[in-house]
């Protein structure tokens, strides 16, 4: 059994390895399974873990990932996360990788996968909802895709958001606070909170915009207003999770919901027209971290 | 983060170390959480694992259990089991022990630890259905807890039938191939098969016997006749679980269906008459696995 820990995976991961990882990962997910995602809890209810796994024509294997509140007060991070690969031969556990830093690479990859074939090829101006640690990875992985000239930080303190523009100069991103109305004047909108209600109106978003949903990954958690999601075209990592789950569960009507890995493979459309909304709801799934864990193990 | 390969927890498991951790387990999920089992399957869809979870007042973590059918063929075990233990303080993996061995006994010990308190304390002669790999080591176990005087095999190959016998003469106990009603005249009966129909009349049940399911665990598999549950005293690991994908699945009034653990903790009873006939189904819950881990790391 190979064994990576958190400091050789942190030491290995880039943004690159994570963006050809989780785009395989995606279009993976539209041949492969996707088995249901367990909600547990440690000792201290508090303190939760989730569960997924799924399997390709590739790989298959489980991911567990934690969620320890407490562990800011701790200086620590408060996600873990732990890849176990399944050996396809013989079912024995064939590698297991700490990857709690690589996790953020992973989630932050799907949506840079997303808003570099969903977003316009003109985009520079990029909106965050959310001051948290994520943020500053979906920050720097968008950036990877759009030349980006601004990035509207909304934060619901301005200690917190003061100190996340800075870091996100410290990144070479021109940053600024902004009110939620005026960030949504951006071509590109990304939400990584844990809210529970809508960021912003419907009314606010322009046509042609982008918009990813990154923190909506359990049942009632909710970012953006429904009625955005009635008049854009909707994608998804993977859609019987996305309305279970993922932000799709708030959609009036889902039907259209597309599975992006169908649009990476041109089996579907992505954006149509320039004036053309789009939105990805991105709940995470296994296959993104098998994928990205055989590359790491690969180098 | 620690880990145990499948060569140490091998070496270090016993019958005793096994159960008495499955007893603290058993006891543990009476107040502790068991999460939804997850049903996967590998690149190959004939290949199956299983994930289930849990937590206690002490410990949580996670429990990967596989299923090759054509390892066989080459030799090794179908089952194997890896064992993830999260640190409570901060979320991340504390320890991971490759578990194939380990499985066989916690899975046998949960079965001796209920015969221990359920069946009759004058009980000499076992019968077995089943002559796998689990099969020997749940006969071991019950040798523990009982003074076996004779084993009835009950066996669908004749081949394979002599070859346990043969088996278990190695392990000291004295064992027979028996016809199906033959067997049931014992006062203790284990079965330990794949199947998914009753493998005996319930008719051919004495008063006061002990019966355990041990195959049972998923939707459709099925080892006891309904009508042997309908005149029984029923227990089992987890009742939520034993209903769901366990014997009690069959069951035609599970109502009555107790979790072992409040017997072993004198909160609820257990056999009550000499003459009752008392069964137990073991559907496998993440606990024990994870008991049994912690007292390995012990070691």
């Amino acid at each position: 059994m190979r064994f990576l820990s958190e400091e050789e995976s942190a030491a290995l991961i880039t943004e690159e390895i994570a963006f050809d990882a989780v785009r395989e990962a995606l279009i993976a997910a539209t041949t492969g399974q996707t088995f249901p995602a367990v909600f547990g809890h440690g000792t201290d209810p508090g303190n939760r873990f989730t569960v997924k796994s799924g399997a390709s024509a590739e790989l298959a294997g489980v991911k567990v990932g934690s969620f320890w509140p407490g562990n800011d007060a701790k200086g620590m991070p408060r996600h873990n996360s732990t890849i176990l690969l399944l050996d396809q031969e013989t079912g024995r556990t064939a590698a297991v990788i700490e990857a709690g830093k690589v996790n953020a690479f992973r989630t932050a990859a799907a949506d840079a996968v997303a808003a570099d074939v969903l977003a316009r090829r003109d985009a520079t101006t990029l909106a965050i909802f959310g001051t948290g640690h994520q943020a500053l990875y979906e920050c720097v992985a968008v950036s990877k895709v759009r030349d980006l000239e601004s990035v509207q930080v909304v934060a619901r303190s301005a200690d917190r958001g003061e100190r996340f523009v800075e870091l996100l100069s410290s990144k070479g991103l021109r940053a600024q606070l902004s009110t939620a109305q005026d960030a949504c004047q951006a071509d590109i909108i990304v939400t990584a909170t844990t809210s529970r209600a809508p960021l912003f109106d419907a009314d606010w978003v322009r046509p042609g915009t982008h918009v990813a949903s990154m923190g909506s990954d359990a049942r009632g958690k909710q970012e953006l207003p429904p009625e955005l999601l009635a008049k854009a075209r909707l994608f998804c990592d993977l859609p019987e999770q996305s309305v279970q789950i993922g932000e799709m569960q708030h959609a009036i009507d889902a039907t259209g919901l597309t599975a992006l890995g169908d649009v990476l493979t041109g089996k579907a459309e992505g954006r149509v027209a320039d004036d053309d909304i789009t939105v990805f709801d991105s709940s995470g799934i296994a296959l993104q971290d098998l994928y990205v864990a055989v590359e790491l193990l690969r180098r």
